[in-house]
């Protein structure tokens, strides 16, 4: 457990970094790279937590998240220039955080009642609705409607977990499998540059 | 009871294909669609059931909704470019749409004790407020505050369904004339090309 | 308390009003515009009790939120080409708003037992997210992210109005000394054109 913790806390690190360096990019003030910040790092859980009615929500019951995103948020404007070269390091820890957010939202899902399908799709509202919140506020097309397979490896890890799960694994297989599905797909989509289809007449159509 | 909830299974339908065809001229991926797909069709619900504490969420606690999406999306896919041609049945669909949210969006208010003219507004928020999270999330000015008088008429409908309630005609007549002023209103205005004054000084002004 | 209510009422009407001006500036119709100042105006306090689970929220269990929005949208029909030479009169109010709406955050924040830190973020959120949801839904990067010193001031107006609450100073003091904070960190920012540092190498970096 409290691995999962340390990974949910090194998840949202990284989501916090990713969210800083877009919203600096915009030329946002302190305040600005903060929000945005805070709302890639914790949107995600935040909207599962409404949704599911879980009070209270994530980052009001635990203020690690918050100490957490200020450390990003701090550490981004101390290393900026160096953050591009670490992008290895960055995706590593980004894709940490998508495997255990998925894999917490999931769990929070079949721990409210949820039907097992509805807890997958709160795994991937919960990894995936943080870096739509940032786009949405930084007025972008979410990136992630477009381009990304990230959603897929979500929905697999989560379909993961719950197999796991119903198999009664031990929390730590659950907990790996879950992880290692989510990595390899992320990683092999962009290794082999995996796209999902597009609807624009590329399937049925001509 | 079973009438109202199959045509709001058709306007769920005809909402999602509605988020479908704008998200696949956004060159969106598969998972792009099915999300503004889902987020045109229930987002107006969703929202309606957060503000008012109603859990479990609409496409929570009814899996249908989920599925309705799904044959939504597979339908547009498969049928996308004789879905133009068939713009007339899609705009009665559409339509009915508005009439069976706005009536069930009045309906819940009621029954949470709101104020009636609060219900109205949730009427409201129901069938306008998925077309909404649609445009945010594809990075458009949200049309209907544009061009539509789509919204005035999902409050004369909600209006039509409070003054039936209150006069405690049956269900069926409620059902009748809050539809029937939905659709009529919406077809006059498009054949005429109503629409609603705008600000700028053309009312009071110069 | 009557008095807090009353510039409460003075701040939902200045917040109404600016996000009516700019709707009708991006040629929104009397929809539009209504759905602007209602989201400018009451989205803030909204967002917050919908993550404390404050039920009823604030513009469902008061109807007078409506209609001062109402009444704020008549006006601005009304005065529009006056509005601007009173700009100073708006600034005041709105920044009166500004003052209440973190106070109120703050307030609701503690009494639903919120760790202090959280209830001054609740009293940020009052305050600022309206604003931030009026320039989501016209398509535009939020105004806040960018140039204003605003949300620093509600900050310091929230943090003010705790250690007042915790001297356990009478509710008058609390309540001059937070207005009181919030209006002079404003109009010293405007006057002096005080910026917050942006992350762009001006700090740390070069």
């Amino acid at each position: 457990m409290s691995l999962i913790y340390a990974l949910d806390i090194i998840g949202t690190f990284a989501f916090a970094i990713s969210g800083a360096l877009v919203a600096s990019k915009k030329e946002f003030d302190l305040f600005g790279v903060i929000i945005i910040a805070f709302a890639t790092a914790v949107g995600g859980g935040m909207l599962r937590d409404v949704l599911i009615n879980a009070h209270p929500i994530n980052w009001i019951g635990d203020l690690n998240y918050i100490w957490t995103i200020m450390a990003a948020v701090v550490f981004t404007f101390l290393f900026k220039s160096k953050i591009a070269p670490l992008s290895k390091t960055m995706f590593l820890f980004d894709t940490i955080g998508i495997g255990v957010f998925t894999m917490l939202g999931v769990q929070k899902g079949l721990a409210y009642d949820l039907h097992p399908f509805i807890a997958v799709v709160m795994g991937m509202v919960s990894s995936v609705m943080g870096g739509v919140t940032r786009d949405v506020l930084t007025n972008e097309v979410p990136l992630i409607f477009k381009k990304e397979i990230y959603a897929s490896a979500c929905l697999a890890g989560g379909a993961v977990y719950l197999l796991t799960y119903y198999l009664q694994l031990s929390e730590t297989i659950q907990f790996i499998s879950t992880i290692f599905t989510v990595i390899s797909i992320r990683m092999l989509a962009v290794k082999f540059h995996l796209q999902l289809p597009k609807i624009k007449d590329d399937i049925f159509g001509r």
